[in-house]
């Protein structure tokens, strides 16, 4: 028992290593250096250095974003509505939502239909002799089917029942310029894998700095408060267009930190585009507006609305980000597959060895051992060995495997 | 010193392989080529080709989504509101919040409580003879304590202070059909990683196109105009209930691109679900609800308000995504993989020939030379080989082995 | 033909096996069996165990939010607002957007500024003798010019034109207490890669069990229902000053979710911070505060507004996700890696057995079998063979490769 425990253990506790070929040729050496330095170069300089295969990395950003508007702007509207006449916009008019949120809208333009009642009404838009439902185009109310005219015309107008009078929004207004708001984003991410917090701005920065400042996207890349009208600027568009008929602008603050150098260097980076720039060659739905009421009441408790017809300047606030950090497993997968593919250098320097150079066939017989099952060979193997050679001979050769084989031949015979 | 460079050079050029055995066996040689067939097979046909083993992925998507809804309802009211009896809505009136953003909810049913004063009166919904402060259970304002009654009743009403008159949110009223309205959705998009742009209908579609269509899964999957009944419909659940307690659709917009391919096949694929479905089983909050307030002033100025309790329809678009393009590290970490398990068929080859095999002795002898430390081996292995054999002997055998065996043993001792 | 094909088939099925050499040798052999057992257990313990290494991961979370807030408060409000003053404060007055999204607002102090007409007057803040247009500094509108002074004083009040009268924010009021009210939260999520779905409550809870709870990170950790007291608290910050200044408040939903467990144990993990955190040193812009309007009509049609200048907590619920589940890429790639680790133990194990072991060179000469290019070899290696041993020898020579060799160098000479 002891013995054979003995016997496991030695057997258990030997090195098993490959048997090598060493080919000492010029042309394959170099090949194969050359080969293996190509892939060392590659993984250490592309994988590794570029593109931080070393690193763990986390997409999944979780971000809050509070905006805030400044400024003041003129509405100059149409004549018939005194309300709005020159009326002084602030920030509780034209922005909307109000709360602050990541996505907001700056209104540029509103064309105000006042003293909207429940009622019937002639539409305004489609003139028609047929006063059909129509399917797709805006109508401000429900068709009733009846046709309002005079009795010596042959075209008039459809009746609808809604809110009257109905809105034309077909009058031309000078939209109010906004180039000069500022936007102050604050924008505070975590990268949930590696519990990192940052904020869009350096905690140094005092309120002073920060007040005074505009963004710049060389000389004040931190700065977090916008100048409207870079911010369009920047997106390349015609500005003129957008205050005319309104857009969605993307903010996007892209996050790209790498953990492992000093945490100072996970910094924002803001640039701006058009969102509805995929959708420039369709015609349709160009711009960007919204209809919302303001409700009133009369003496009597009759309600009425204002309603609006908004363009407005879309701001999606959207955040992305990266971080990396070192960690063990894409690192260990990473260098077996370096390591494994420097092996993988001996596949072609084997083709060139076994087929192309001079003496093929005897690094073949070098590389290659033959055998044959021993049923065809024991009659080739075993006599030879034993007639022509004294069993002393095994000594010196260095390989265990003739004399085994003999024994291991012997037993199973 | 010029030697010793020449020496080194020599030992870096070198090539070194592995030596290997060579096997002239049917059995072991079909059973090594179906595993390694089966390998090969798994790592093209899976791996390679369907999971898209080659490609980096980016599933971190960019999004802005604007809708925009059509249509008109009547809304059938509770009697006493003459305000809002068949009232007309548009889109004003029934959408909240108004700006168009991915969530918005369209307006099924008003429990409308008008001209609401602060002050003091009965709650409506709790009769009871203890007037204490529930918990949990809605009340419309803050319970005083005092129970207002009638003298010549055991039962009275709780006094509450707030707005009054208390909303009675449990009166039956019929919903606003909201089936034939449309959802227009734009939507574009953006993979950072890779920098590409898509919207979420074809730059070929045209105005009058994008006007007429209707969204159907197999016969128009990109018109971008969502019929709200088809919606509601494809979501599986009843649309009565619905539309009467309000409920969450997720409008779900499915981008998954191979940017290898046709950068046209990268096109949007819409699936809807109902978002309260983990819920169904728990009684509690079913549907989708919530109040607004609307606000007037009297003539001499004091504030009263028209208090709504609104069931809606709540939409999220919500947008994911995954797009894949060829990359060469999961290429190289996957190809590597690959070559290696093929070697890894060899493990289950050497274990069937070595153990299973008649003469397996033989393989074992040929596979493994044994060497064992020096200090046993000297008496063993030195002598004989010197008196046995002529060192000539050597340059028959093709090892160099014993030859510097003899010279190291020689120089060490 | 059908010889030729014979033999391509004979030499495709072989099977081919690297030479091994063993070693006899317990130092070696000891520390072979360690590395590997490091190896082993570093790869089961650490990346299967612990990273779950083979599992495909999914943090592309779809997800939706639907809140709810209860509770009633008393505004505290300055005096001369008798609309404002100990108004009970209900939902639908201090939440803001009323819609019950993830990302919402409760309104703990308003200050208000009521019967807002436009046209033009004194601001309230700046007292000055120049009134030039102040860049940045907050003003209620847009200032003239002119500086609005009684004859006899030297100082002045600065004309402003816009809403008026202008908002006073300097004063001091008391917040409203808001630790009672309660947020329900209700989430509902996906993940798209596993179709998978989930609420933030088990379906087993009851209504009258989801009434009657209340979230406490131990006792009760799956209650959708959330005193804002305990939020708050949560945070460890300064509640006075949150409800006095305002604040964002993030409520993190985590789910990380095992697929290859019981689906029951994908249960979420709340957690609360304060979102302006990052930004606790800069002393600019703390708390948060928005400004919004309601607008009311004159007998006669103008328009007129109360302003809010509104500090309120935003509560933005925010849902990150993980989920794993086992799946054959990552699996086999990760197993490869490791049975190549394995593997590499043997680098340091040669490099000890070849450099630093007594009998080095015995195993380098077993290791290592020289070949030189044939041109060099000719002479060193033909002629002795042929002439000192009879043919017959090679037979008893277990490596096939010295009679391959004779032959092949016979043929090609």
């Amino acid at each position: 028992m002891g013995f054979f425990l003995w016997g496991f253990l030695t057997d258990f506790f030997t090195y098993e290593t490959t048997k090598s070929v060493v080919v000492k040729s010029w042309s394959v050496g170099i090949i194969n250096r050359i080969v293996q330095l190509l892939i060392i170069t590659y993984f250490v300089g592309w994988v590794f250095i570029h593109e931080k295969a070393y690193q763990s990395s986390d997409t999944n950003i979780e971000s809050s974003v509070m905006t805030k508007v400044k400024g003041f702007g003129y509405l100059q509207n149409q004549n018939q509505n005194e309300n709005y006449q020159n009326r002084v916009m602030d920030v509780a008019d034209y922005v909307s939502p109000p709360q602050g949120s990541g996505v907001f809208c700056i209104i540029t333009k509103l064309i105000v239909t006042e003293n909207q009642f429940q009622g019937r009404c002639t539409e305004v838009s489609t003139h028609s002799t047929q006063c059909f439902l129509p399917l797709v185009s805006y109508t401000p109310g429900v068709i009733t089917g009846a046709c309002l005219k005079n009795s010596n015309e042959s075209h008039g107008m459809c009746e609808m029942e809604g809110w009257c009078p109905a809105e034309n929004d077909a009058i031309e207004i000078e939209p109010m310029d906004v180039n000069n708001f500022t936007i102050f984003i604050k924008n505070s991410i975590r990268f949930p894998l590696f519990n990192v917090t940052r904020g869009n701005f350096p905690p140094t920065m005092t309120a002073e700095q920060i007040k005074k400042c505009i963004y710049h996207p060389e000389d004040d890349p931190l700065c977090p408060i916008f100048r409207v009208g870079d911010v369009l600027h920047h997106t390349g568009q015609n500005i003129t267009e957008l205050l005319s008929r309104g857009g969605e602008i993307g903010i996007n603050i892209q996050w790209e930190c790498n953990l492992d150098l000093n945490i100072e260097n996970c910094i924002p980076k803001y640039s701006f585009t058009r969102l509805d720039a995929p959708f420039a060659k369709n015609a349709v739905s160009k711009g960007y507006n919204f209809r919302f009421a303001k409700y009133f009441k009369t003496e009597n408790g009759t309600e009425f609305r204002t309603l609006h017809k908004a363009f407005a300047i879309r701001f999606d606030v959207m955040v992305t980000g990266k971080a990396g950090k070192f960690n063990t497993i894409p690192t260990m997968i990473n260098l077996v597959a370096a390591f494994t593919s420097i092996g993988l250098g001996a596949v072609l320097c084997d083709i060139i060895l076994l087929n192309f150079l001079k003496g093929a066939e005897q690094y073949k017989a070098k590389k290659f051992e033959e055998t044959v099952p021993l049923l065809l060979s024991v009659t080739y193997f075993h006599f030879p060995v034993i007639r022509l050679c004294p069993p002393t001979l095994h000594y010196q050769d260095t390989n265990r495997s003739a004399k085994e084989l003999l024994n291991g031949a012997d037993s199973d015979l």
